[in-house]
């Protein structure tokens, strides 16, 4: 059966006592996939999303659903725009690696929208962004947004930073200056000493006292991407260029490949499980130099 | 100054007490590599290798030298073929991951031959052959070489492994089997649930009573890949196809690059260390569809 976001909620209880945040959560996540989706078609001269749900029954260790967008076109040469929403207990591994999970028993759920656009035109950045909701014994936020230009751009790198500090300050008055270091310094391959891109936020554990105030924020980071990346899509698309600049391009997305298959937590994650590597490998460029 | 393979044994003594075996070894495997090279210069149509030599003074950790050999051709699409020598102290961490450096207080020393052919027709198999010395409180060989088809031809199959299964009857009765199997276990990409390619043999720790033997199977492994390599090379390399074999080709080297950057422990090694990792990552492929 296909999954559908509507029809979560009829699925077994989530074991955890935050229903209400993981359920609001996962639907926010699901409404931003389809205006994130639309956005990126109207810029897209060729081609348009494809969409598969997948679901896993009760039974599973991890049950729940999702669904992967993926379009591969012109100004696009490859974007994926997933959602899940899994519950059910971790693999013994992950107890002591997930906050929590140790109280929890393994009990564990998680729900996310996850993002990476390999562009075809190597003056659009490329662009990543997740965001996600877990719970175990605890339960917090987690999430961030980075660019990863080929030639960086001062005027698209303002712009993108401007609109994340924006989410940031209606949070609180110090999250960007913290959000933006743990983003350097996460998104940094040491065997390079390169940054990946030219920077953006990251956060994790994110869990305040006031829980609808860190999704309010969370959500604020969604609606920033959404307001400022096609922006610049629409203005770098169409700017003319050699074949050297591509080459650039294709040997920067190695960097890319490096970074995500040997430091990335969430990719790491996907390693661990037996979950779809078509799905935690989606952020993998569409074609690579070394 | 260009490291020269005939001065290391002017450089300073290895701390260890096997010197004429180590110093035997990287003499051969500096061979070996002018003798493949060679080899590979005669199949391919435009281009010879560039050679880097490079050398890192005493001071550093580990020092000693090396030379990689590249060539970017019309049918080794990229070929690297590096050799290196290197002694010194182990960084700490590194201490508890490698046999005898604890009781050898980090004291080092390896040196080896490491090859990877990507090729540009898809119808000629990618191929890995590695072969290394390393000593530590202990010393042993190790290495192996395996067989990356896009599409598997039965007779090139069978060729490599005879040729391989030839070197290990040369050793012992079981050698063959045991090594064949451990090549099958290595050279596997658990999130795929798919072997690498189609196998050859793997080895580590060997350190039998007679190191003069281990070092002579070595050497016949080295020659079992010089003498049908080349001839694979040379029966495939004109083999018509079309772009959907080329396309599959870029496809199967993702998971080239997936098994090297997640699991291979010699990348992974280089990621430790401070080393080049144009030298580690040699074995990337020139270019990869995901």
């Amino acid at each position: 059966m296909p999954w559908r976001g509507s029809s979560i909620t009829s699925m077994s209880a989530p074991p955890v006592t935050d229903r209400d945040l993981a359920s609001a959560a996962a639907t926010y996540f699901r409404d931003l996939q389809g205006r994130i989706c639309s956005a990126f078609e109207a810029l897209e001269e060729s081609g348009t999303f494809t969409h598969r749900a997948w679901s896993r029954p009760e039974g599973h260790r991890l049950h729940g659903g999702g669904e992967t967008r993926l379009m591969r076109g012109r100004v696009f040469e490859k974007v994926g725009v997933n959602v899940s929403h899994v519950w059910g207990n971790l693999q013994p591994q992950f107890k002591t690696q997930i906050p929590g999970a140790e109280e929890s028993h393994g009990k564990f759920q998680a729900c996310g929208i996850s993002l990476v656009a390999h562009m075809h035109n190597p003056h659009v950045p490329a662009v990543h962004m997740n965001l996600r909701y877990l719970s175990t014994s605890r339960a917090w936020f987690g999430g961030g947004s980075d660019l990863t230009p080929t030639f960086p751009d001062a005027e698209d790198t303002a712009a993108f930073h401007d609109a994340l500090r924006g989410a940031c300050d209606s949070y609180r008055a110090d999250a960007y200056r913290e959000f933006k270091e743990a983003c350097d310094k996460y998104f940094y391959l040491p065997h390079r000493q390169e940054p990946r891109g030219v920077g953006g936020i990251f956060f994790d554990q994110l869990a305040s006292s006031d829980p609808s105030a860190d999704f309010a924020f969370v959500r604020a980071v969604g609606e920033a991407f959404l307001g400022v990346y096609p922006q610049i899509v629409a203005r770098r698309k169409d700017t003319p260029f050699d074949a050297a600049a591509r080459e650039q391009l294709l040997v920067k997305r190695g960097r890319y490949v490096e970074f995500n298959l040997v430091y990335d937590r969430g990719t790491q994650f996907g390693f661990g499980t037996d979950a779809d590597p078509e799905a935690y490998l989606m952020s993998l460029p569409p074609l690579v130099r070394w």
